[in-house]
C-alpha cells in the first residue's frame, strides 16, 4: 500500500510503517506534500540575499524579515510580540519551563494532542482535564478547574482540534476567555492547523485576536512546509514576549532557528508560500474526502480543516479489538485512549500522509475488518 | 574600523557594533569566516539526496547520517550515545530541565561563559563556583563543593576555555573525574572550541573520552560553520542519552534540527567541512597573532585555540576605567566581571570577528588608551 520514497527510512525519519502497511497513524504531511523544490530555492536565495548574516547569531526574537510578515498575517500592528521558535514542541518546552514551575498545573481539554501533553509533563507539570461538549471546553468546568489548582496556564487547540477536528465557535471562545481573564490566567493557543482550513467558511477569530493580552498563540511551519525545518513562531503581548526573551537561551544562542527563518521569510515574501498553501489545501481536501467516502456509514464527523478524522464507536465495543482488527487488515491507526478518550472507544485516522487511492483502499479495508469483528452498528455491519 | 556586509544589520543579526567602533566583544565568527557557498551547496545536495525525508520529522536522536560521522569523529564505537541538538544553548536548556530540578546546584568554574550560566540560572538552578589554579579547577575544592550542595551536574569547559583560553592538562582532568566519579555526579563538558586548536600540539583527551559513562560532551557547529544553523550535538553514555530522549520534546518534534543535520552530514562526508576547518584555523591564527602583536607588553597569555585573549591588570586598577578608556578609543571589549572575575580587573578580547588589520589597529588603540589612563604597568606605559 503506502510506498515511501527512498530517503524515508528509519534512522533518517522519525517513524515509517513497515512495507505493505498503510499508515493512518501519525499526523505527518505526506512525502509528496513537502515542497522540496521551493525549500531548496528559498535556502539558496536566503543565503544569496543575506550572505553570512544568515549564518550569524540571529536577532534574539527572530529575524525581523520573518517576524514582520508573520505580524502582518496575524493582523498585528507591529512585530513586537512575535517570537520565532524552533517549532511548537520547542515552544511548549520553553513555555513549560518559563511560565510554569514543576508541580504547577496546566488546564487542558480532556481530549487533546498526546505528544504536546507529554512535553508539559516532561517539564514536571500536572495536567487537569476539563470536559467538553459539542462546542468545546465547558466554561463552568474550566472555572472550577482554575479554582481548584495552582494553574500555570490553560492549553487549548480550538481550531481544527487534534484529534477531534473540532472548531470552537466564537461565542464559546468568548465565554472561555471571560473565565481566564477573570481568573488572570494565561492561555496558550496551539494553532498548528490554523492555515489548513479545507472549506471556504471563515474560521472564528483566534483566541489571541479576542484577547491579545492574555493569549500566547503558537504557529508552526511543520504542517505546511515540513517539520524538518523545525520552525514555528508565537505571538504574545509584548510584555509576555519580553518575559520569555529574558531566558538565557535567547541571550546565548540568539534566534531559535535563524537560517530557516530567513529561508521561509523569502518563501512568504515571494508569494510562493501562499501558492503552496492553496495547492496543499486542495490535496488535503481530496485525501479527506477519499477516506471519508471509503468509511461509509461509520460514525465520523467531516472536519473542516486539519489532518484528522475522529471515529466514534459504541460503549459496548473494545478499543483493543478495533486496533487488532485494523492491524490484521494492514492498517495502522491511532487509539483514542492516546488522546484521553476513556468512556467509549475512539480511533483517530490521519489523512495527511497517504494519497487518495491509498486512503480509499485503507478505508475500505478498515470498514470490512471492523464489520467482520462486529464493531459496526448493525445497520451497516452486513 | 569594522565594516559589516549589508545583511549584518540589527533585526537580522543578534548584535552589531555602531559604525566606526571595532567590536572585540562577542564570541562571533567573523562575517568572512562563514562558508556561505559551502552551506548553500550542502542544503541543495541534502534536499536532492534525501528529498522530502529532509523535511519530515527526523529521527528523535537526530538523522543517522550525521550521528554516524559524529560518532566516528569522537572515536565512539557506534552512534548510540550521540544526540543531535539545536546548538549548545538549546542543549543546556534541555540538560538544565531534564537532569536538574529548580533549586538544585550546578557546580562550575569561578570564571566561565556568562551566557551559558544565564541559561542554567534561567532554569531555576543555583551556581556554585569553584576556584582554579594554573591547571584548571581545584579538585579538592570541587570535592568540597559537591559535599556542600545538592548538585545536578558539574559544568566544565576544559579545552580553550571561555574566557581564559586555558586547556586543562590530562592529569588534572583525571583528578577532577576521580572526584565526580566517587561522588556519582554527572559532568557536562562544553567543548564548543574543541575543533579550533591553533597549534600542532595535540589537546588532552576530552573528559568524555576519559569517563564515557559520567560525562556528557557538548559540541556545536556554531563556531565552525555558523550559529545561524542552530546545530550541535551531544555525546553521552547510551543510558544517559536514552534518559534525555524520553523527554516529550523528542517524541513530539523528532530531531531537534533535522534539515540542518542532513546538510551538515553532506558537508562532513564530502570532506568539505574538514577543508573548511583547516582554512578557518589558519584565519584564526592570523587574527590571534595580529591582536597579540599589537597589544605589546600587556599581560596576556597566548591561547592555543578558541576565540579569546584574556588580559590581566593589577588589583590597583579599575575595570570601569579600563572599559571607559576602551570605549573612548572606539573599541568594544568584554569586562571580566561578566565572566566572574572579581578580585582584580580582567578584560576579554575576541579575535574571531575582525580581520587582522582591523585587530592590529584596535589592539594599538587599546594599548595607547590604557597607557594614557595609567592602566599599564610602569615599564610599558611610557
Amino acid at each position: 500500500m503506502t510506498e515511501f520514497p527512498p530517503g524515508w527510512r528509519l534512522g533518517v525519519v522519525q517513524e515509517v510503517a513497515p512495507p505493505g502497511v498503510a499508515d493512518l497513524g501519525p499526523g505527518y504531511p505526506g512525502p509528496d506534500l513537502h515542497p522540496v523544490g521551493l525549500v531548496r530555492y528559498a535556502y539558496a536565495r536566503a543565503l544569496d540575499e543575506f550572505g553570512s548574516a544568515a549564518l550569524a547569531y540571529g536577532d534574539n526574537a527572530g529575524a525581523l524579515p520573518l517576524r514582520e510578515v508573520l505580524a502582518r498575517r496575524a493582523r498585528l500592528a507591529d512585530p513586537g510580540g512575535v517570537v520565532v521558535t524552533a517549532g511548537t514542541s520547542q515552544a511548549l518546552h520553553l513555555l513549560g519551563t518559563t511560565l510554569a514551575a514543576p508541580g504547577q498545573t496546566v488546564v487542558t481539554d480532556r481530549l487533546g494532542y498526546d505528544y504536546g501533553r507529554a512535553i508539559l509533563t516532561s517539564c514536571g507539570l500536572r495536567l487537569a482535564h476539563v470536559p467538553a461538549d459539542a462546542d468545546g471546553m465547558d466554561p463552568g468546568a474550566l472555572d472550577d478547574a482554575l479554582a481548584a489548582s495552582d494553574t500555570a496556564f490553560v492549553y487549548l487547540n480550538p481550531t481544527f482540534h487534534n484529534p477531534t477536528g473540532q472548531v470552537v465557535p466564537e461565542r464559546r471562545r468568548r465565554e472561555l476567555l471571560e473565565v481566564t481573564v477573570r481568573r488572570g490566567v494565561l492561555v496558550v493557543e496551539d494553532d498548528a492547523y490554523a492555515e489548513l482550513g479545507l472549506t471556504s467558511a471563515a474560521t472564528p477569530p483566534a483566541l489571541a485576536e479576542l484577547d491579545p493580552d492574555g493569549v500566547i498563540r503558537l504557529g508552526t511551519f511543520s504542517k505546511t512546509i515540513g517539520p524538518g525545518l523545525r520552525l514555528g513562531w508565537l505571538t504574545a503581548a509584548p510584555a509576555v514576549a519580553s518575559r520569555l526573551l529574558r531566558h538565557g537561551l535567547f541571550h546565548s544562542g540568539g534566534s531559535l532557528n535563524h537560517l530557516a527563518s530567513l529561508a521561509v521569510a523569502v518563501m512568504i515574501t515571494s508569494g510562493e508560500y501562499d501558492q503552496h498553501l492553496d495547492w496543499l489545501r486542495g490535496r488535503l481536501r481530496s485525501r479527506r474526502d477519499a477516506l471519508l467516502g471509503a468509511l461509509g456509514d461509520l460514525d465520523v464527523t467531516t472536519p473542516d480543516g486539519g489532518f484528522f478524522l475522529w471515529l466514534r464507536f459504541g460503549a459496548g465495543q473494545s478499543e483493543d479489538d478495533l486496533m487488532a482488527a485494523a492491524a490484521a487488515a494492514g492498517v495502522r491507526v491511532a487509539a483514542g485512549s492516546r488522546f484521553g478518550a476513556a468512556r467509549s472507544p475512539r480511533i483517530r485516522l490521519s489523512y495527511s500522509l497517504n494519497r487518495p487511492a491509498e486512503l480509499a483502499s485503507a478505508g475500505r479495508a478498515l470498514r470490512t475488518a471492523w464489520a467482520r469483528s462486529g464493531a459496526l452498528p448493525e445497520r451497516i455491519s452486513s
